[in-house]
């Protein structure tokens, strides 16, 4: 294509990114084109810094700038209740909903025996070290409904029985906004078996 | 939230680019956090690189690193077929589609007096002395059908008639996949009025 070399290069980056393709990536590199010089180096300098400054928290292996994250560095957050999740973006789904207050825990990553990766190439020693140190009154487990999450929630609930007050796992059922007739056989069996009392006024 | 502050910027900055929101700004901060230092560099490099080289065609205005861009610059262009575009990212668009082996004129906008926007804020003089300096065959206008595209369309037939062998503009009618069902007034009456006869083989 007649593209110009640098408007081209822009384009096979940002179509790098997942979730963009071709042509958003050229609506982008369009709408790049048209920043001004300052709002050009802002957006190449975040990228730059955030690959400088970001490491993972040693505590709870979320994102972070210092030896702590912003959250586990926050005295009001409860250090009994402890919410584990795969990934460090996990963390921002759940903050952004607003309904834990607790702390976190990253596995990084799931079990998956065929990938070679099992509770070792986890932060799993991790956590039950954590736990030892500072006992929870509940874990949370935060994996995702997948095979490999339902396979690792597994694994946690086992290996770590005994030592938090509780271990919970978040509820299954029919999100909010789904059709009945649209709902899979799994999420509906989920649905039943988890069936909750009406609350009486 | 209690997001790193060089997360939260280029979270940020990634947000500000078009059809981009919170939610995919996110993810698409947590993927560049994943790459690798070069990754990181070329991504920003190419951000300042589109910044510091591209301009625009002083024959057509569509994007150029020189004087020229690569279509004006590209003598298998036949310069005889004009067709004249609203912004330079639309050459792209029909460039993908392959139908098109002339050259290009961007206007860098459409008429729109509310806006204050007149023909003398747009390249149509440019246009005109182009026309002048090597005379065309066809001038084929394909501004959006939109209420300023087609006045600006209109404008253009009326004052560049008899400086083209011929002044035409995209066929207007059903996309290809669309259903008559759904198809709005303007757009079916435009396809009946421009109705085509079967070719017979």
């Amino acid at each position: 294509m007649n593209i110009p070399a640098s408007l081209e290069r822009l384009v096979q980056e940002l179509a790098r990114l997942p979730g963009i393709g071709q042509k958003t990536a050229q609506r982008l590199a369009f709408s790049i084109l048209r920043y001004d010089q300052g709002r050009a180096e802002a957006l190449a300098d975040a990228v730059l810094e955030v690959k400088r400054r970001i490491r993972f928290c040693e505590e709870c292996f979320g994102f972070a700038e210092e030896a702590l994250c912003p959250i586990c560095g926050d005295s009001r957050r409860d250090p009994r209740l402890i919410c584990v999740v795969e990934q460090p973006g996990d963390i921002y789904v759940i903050e952004r909903s607003g309904v834990f207050r607790g702390r976190y825990h990253v596995l990084m990553g799931t079990i998956s025996p065929l990938d070679g990766i099992g509770p070792d190439q986890l932060k799993v020693r991790e956590l039950a070290a954590r736990l030892e140190r500072e006992p929870a009154q509940e874990l949370i487990i935060a994996t995702n409904p997948s095979i490999q999450g339902e396979a690792t929630a597994l694994h946690l609930s086992r290996t770590l029985a005994g030592k938090a007050g509780r271990i919970t796992r978040l509820a299954r059922g029919m999100p909010v906004g789904a059709h009945l007739e649209f709902t899979d056989d799994v999420t509906l069996s989920q649905a039943f078996s988890g069936r909750q009392d009406f609350l009486s006024g």
